[in-house]
């Protein structure tokens, strides 16, 4: 697939908001066939594994620490020119906020806002014209082992596939899209 | 504001894929001003929540239940006139995975399905020209004993006014969206 629709899929994910715009969460992009392969027993032997072009591993920070929140926001203030300082309101507002979770409620928080990325970067690949497999059925340690996401401060979240559909053998494509409908999907308060 | 326009942001949230296809969270529209005025003290008095014309509350489900699984299966299946067995494999390995989970580790999985089209509506709003704020800073207990959102079997999750930017008054919109560069949001790994 041509490399300039994956740069326009990460970036719709890269310019997506995020709580208190801290985007703890990077994309890591795999295309290298031995490493799909390794990929593909940790995630139920999903064909779209080894048979996309792309695989995009949506991964975020393993916790809310003090020190990658305050490197974002001093980046974030030196872009708008204004004066950082790591003693401001916002930054012990974020402190005594992450402060009541626990690890694992700091990682189901940053995974959240990863997933915000994800839905910008399914938007995307439609709009491209790209078919993409949103996947969450996979070994999340395993696969933060074999890419050594602890090293980055990173956990695994979600996969998304991309490439080309099979037409031919693709079974899945063909069965209606389903979704709830609107009068049960939304409750209207007034 | 014109409500096709918010039909359609809904439309993208509903349209929003989610893991299984389980679609775990509602959509609840709120435009009434007394109810907006109750919300605005729980969610730090951000003034967007009474000034915009429709606030949208994105709610997920409190657990992953079996019964709201076999419901949303069935319903799947009889869309694609496909026999529906709540013996099946597929339902089994539902249960078998969430009966791993918390309810806390239940909800946060709901959650994050919610931020899928919750990146989705924001994009829509994005492109239908509509201004949008998402918010995560509320006090989400609160907001749901006052939807009366367990009598619904939900939890809420992120909220997102929309309306039109005050272009004489908004300071923020007038700063530098900031995101991290393409070199330090996606990691390579060939």
């Amino acid at each position: 697939m041509d490399e300039t629709l994956v740069d326009q899929i990460i970036e719709a994910a890269r310019l997506a908001p995020t709580s208190a715009g801290l985007q703890p969460f990077n994309v890591i992009v795999i295309s290298n066939p031995v490493l799909k392969a390794e990929i593909s027993p940790i995630a139920l032997n999903q064909p779209q594994i080894t048979e996309s072009s792309h695989l995009l591993v949506f991964a975020s920070w393993d916790k809310m620490d003090n020190e990658r929140m305050e490197e974002m926001y001093q980046y974030i203030y030196s872009q708008r020119s204004l004066p950082f300082d790591k003693n401001m309101d916002v930054m012990q507002n974020l402190r005594n906020l992450f402060a009541t979770f626990t690890d694992e409620q700091q990682y189901h928080h940053s995974a959240k806002q990863a997933h915000i990325g994800f839905g910008m970067a399914i938007a995307a690949a439609a709009e491209l014209g790209v078919d993409a497999t949103p996947m969450e059925g996979f070994d999340k340690e395993a696969l933060d082992e074999l890419l050594d996401l602890p090293a980055h401060g990173l956990k695994s979240v979600t996969l998304l596939a991309l490439g080309r559909r099979d037409e031919k053998t693709d079974w899945l494509y063909r069965l209606k899209k389903v979704r709830l409908p609107m009068d049960r999907f939304v409750i209207s308060l007034g």
